[in-house]
């Protein structure tokens, strides 16, 4: 059986566009991955009547489950509990216990901040926090505020409805025991066996990809039960597929086509990312990066990493000529006779950051990130890589990447990643 | 009169939340920036279903005005001009025009291409994208989408909708366009004239701003009048002040009375981000940085400008000690001696980086982003920030940062960023 939920994100900043939202994102990837459907996110501001619509929509879809983030701080614009205990009708309370428990988290913090703050508004508004609908079930916060869940309402036709913060941190630190509270696990009884895999390929145009997706269609039994989502971002297409488990056989076949049509561009089938599998093969290894159009990109991509410091020795940022020059010994004269961006200047980029960072594999970008610097022969867009290893002669290649600065940026970083890990090889 | 929209944003790969959507929060922030009031956005995946429970949503909660993005491309579970059509009760029609129009887009596009793709789906695709229904208003493709402006239907209550492309930059492109074509064009003559003021600080919280504001609501005639939205980022305390015109007494009010608590923190009344002002301030300098836990992040934040080429010569990512040795000069006996988080080590890469790189202004990161690596006097979140400047003595910083490892690294680069702006001073 289906189980169906809808999310609904609140915050005026979120609905205005100044904070991107990353609560519905992962709410719905956490619901996917445990065979829950997601039909619909929501996105509404601090008003108490627009909340109520968007909930009484979802209702209206029949949805199973509603995920609320966000409104339950301690100001009076944070009315996310009032408002679901109006729909619901459900008197709130004061639990004495809560009240006690979030003023002692409270005065941790306040005996912090060099800033004292009024000490009626803060008892209110723990007061505030401390409310919980008549029935429902408390989370226990990991801020200051609790979560709540609240049970299905047979007589409103009503879903159950899991109420949680808004930080990020807070809602993710919450939620195995929100899943674990009395409705929300009574509803999650009901799902599917539900899997879900993912295919990564680099270098796969969609078009191939749905190409194979058509032979896949005419020659694979129970290929209608496989639910297929392909998705192209910085060069990486990546093919999600969920299926129930009786639907096992067509999806390894499936896989199977696409491994003998795609096997070359396949980077992962198992749900790793490109960063995951650079960083397992970098085990043993050091390595650097010598930047120019990227200005940095990789290395706080390595370096996102805990525990990339295990291999990670750092990075020279060459933007101007003189530094190319000055710190990785890119000799004027070959800067000169090639221009900055060409690949014996990528070379030598990258062999220099090997020399005197001390490492064994170094990779370099240089480019023409735009909007200005185009010329005809190398337009704005042309990125030349560098990759030197100590076991092997130096290897490098010139892609010409499309969109604006951003998107060059971000898909040269991209595109290094991957020489890196095709560098590497794999793991032993 | 106030206009109200809302936003549709359509995709499966949005609705999964496996891609960040770029589209809602801008279509927001362009018609906020309007005067025209977002009501809500909603998220739905390739469903029709689920699209016209949305469409029908938003109709049912009196919005003026609907935009949509994505699903127009050439592929069958693209069904965004259908579903709408369907609902408008209008039918579609081939305008050739726009058919032979798109066919030379894909023919240009398909030249480039090295994988050949077959003839009759891409010609059913350019087919389907030619597809407008009747009465419609189209908006020309920068992509090979072209956008759709339907009319408001009185009999049915259904309100103006746009149909734009899903890829980003297509829809901004088109934007222009797709405001002056008729129906859109129609409904925003209707907007009032709303202001939208916008008041940044750095190291002021949110409870002293609450303060501030409590005095404001009793001391200022007209406060009601002034929709206000405060939200927290990275240590940066947004105020988003929307009113209309006649309310403008009351807001110079209120902007006087936040400079005077609070002038110290407010770095921004005019919208510009911490990013122009640092970028302004750097004009005729030349700067590096040197970088420990942020990785190569500050150096990727400067340079994601277009024209930073201008001013930054490089950076050195000094991930171990041996990089800060052997390309800051920072002595090892000194590491040693404080540890490589220490105000004396971040100094000296500042230094460093200022005398290896020729410039006359270098900030420096050396913390513990975590999760591991943290002691009893230097926990995780203990970050060390340099200034080294020509003209005047090298500053340092030492601040605890919260969160976790990511939180602590754009926190630092933030940071870092105000610094620059503090020591740089106000551009002359």
């Amino acid at each position: 059986m289906t189980v169906r939920a809808g999310v609904v994100v609140t915050g005026t900043e979120v609905l205005a566009g100044r904070v991107t939202d990353r609560n519905g994102p992962w709410v719905a990837q956490r619901l996917l991955e445990m065979g829950v459907d997601v039909a619909h996110i929501t996105i509404c501001g601090d008003r108490p009547d627009d909340l109520t619509a968007q909930l009484q929509f979802l209702a209206d879809q029949r949805v199973d489950l509603i995920v609320t983030t966000g409104g339950l701080g301690p100001t009076a614009d944070d009315l996310t509990v009032a408002t679901v205990a109006a729909l619901y009708r459900r008197e709130l309370y004061l639990d004495d216990e809560l009240e006690q428990r979030i003023h002692a988290i409270v005065q941790r913090w306040r005996s912090r901040l060099s800033s004292a703050t009024d000490s009626e508004p803060l008892q209110a508004g723990v007061r505030k926090q401390a409310m919980v609908p008549h029935g429902a079930h408390s989370i226990a916060p990991t801020g200051t505020a609790p979560g709540v869940a609240i049970p299905a309402s047979g007589s409103e036709s009503l879903p159950v409805v899991l109420i949680l913060p808004g930080p990020p941190r807070e809602l993710q630190a919450m939620w195995p025991e929100a899943l674990d509270s009395g409705p929300v696990a009574e509803v999650l009884t009901r799902r599917a066996q539900i899997r879900q895999s993912t295919i990564r390929a680099y270098g796969l145009s969609e078009a191939d990809l749905a190409a194979t997706l058509r032979t896949a269609e005419r020659q694979i039994t129970g290929f209608g039960d496989l639910e297929i989502t392909t998705c192209l971002r910085l060069g990486e297409l990546e093919m999600v597929t969920r299926h129930a488990e009786s639907a096992a056989t067509p999806y390894k076949e499936l896989a199977g086509l696409i491994d003998k049509h795609h096997g070359a561009q396949v980077f992962s089938t198992d749900g790793s990312t490109i960063d995951d599998i650079v960083a397992a093969r970098l085990a043993g290894h050091r390595i650097a990066t010598a930047e120019s159009c990227t200005g940095g990109m990789i290395a706080a991509r390595l370096t996102d990493r805990a525990g990339s410091s295990a291999y990670v020795i750092g990075a020279v940022v060459s933007y101007a000529n003189e530094a190319k020059t000055g710190l990785l010994d890119v000799p004027a004269e070959i800067i000169d006779e090639h221009g900055a961006v060409s690949e014996p200047v990528a070379a030598l980029m990258a062999e220099g950051a090997m020399d005197r960072l001390g490492v064994d594999i170094a990779v370099s970008t240089s480019g023409i990130a735009g909007p200005g610097g185009g010329t005809e022969l190398k337009p704005v867009g042309t990125v030349c890589f560098g990759i030197a290893s100590k076991d092997r002669p130096t290897v490098t290649r010139t892609l010409r990447l499309p969109g604006d600065r951003a998107s060059v940026r971000a898909l040269s970083t991209t595109a290094a990643m991957h020489m890196l890990a095709d560098a590497l090889g794999p793991a032993h």
